[in-house]
């Protein structure tokens, strides 16, 4: 069965789209850590970040690295921090996260809500800032 | 000052040497979330990830790429987790972590306590899987 991911790729379920090429992904993660929360993911489904083929790792991560600086430019941080873990959704994903503290960063405190227009307008701003 | 990793690159403080080359440096980490964590850094002191080179940026993932295939020849684990944050000591640092579950990612929790001998048996241990 498709990853959730997947059906992003193909638009079958929305999102708030950051950037795309046409290998990778960028949206904003719904159930983000702090404002800015973006997810940078391969098109392809692969499970495992360390099973991306060298070129498509290293694409993976100069994405992330453009994205990241236009989340800088957006919200209100110290820093963008990086996390790979992948124990939920079995499609390789990378999390930017805008953080002034560790606790901006942890995994296991219940996420922001905030509402579809907050979501919406943060995803057009960090696209402007690109 | 030089950073607390600058000082460990100079052999000024003792680590748990993991592997080595003209630009990085592999060690574990002294406050493990599990066993095998290990730490990825830049020999030149640069305090953001999103600071470095293109080029530096890019050999900096991939060298974290064979050490986390080395860790998880190493220690029992589902995957090898990555982590940049860099909240604390101002010298970029990857984080490589063996985790199962969610909690083995948290920074906030207390680290484990390993004594000297099992370090250094799990870095020769990682150096062997390289």
């Amino acid at each position: 069965m498709a990853s959730i991911f997947t059906k992003i790729v193909k638009g079958e379920i929305p999102c708030y789209r950051v950037a795309e090429t046409d290998d990778f992904l960028a949206f904003l993660d719904i159930r983000p850590r702090t404002k800015g929360h973006t997810l940078v993911i391969t098109k392809t489904e692969i499970n495992y970040l360390f099973d991306l083929s060298d070129e498509l790792y290293m694409g993976l991560h100069l994405f992330a690295k453009e994205i990241a600086r236009a989340i800088e430019k957006t919200v209100d941080c110290e820093r963008i921090a990086t996390a790979v873990v992948g124990l939920e959704v079995p499609h390789c994903h990378l999390h930017l996260i805008p953080v002034r503290q560790i606790s901006d960063f942890s995994f296991e405190r219940p996420p922001l809500t905030l509402s579809d227009e907050e979501m919406a307008s943060l995803a057009e701003a960090i696209r402007k800032n690109l």
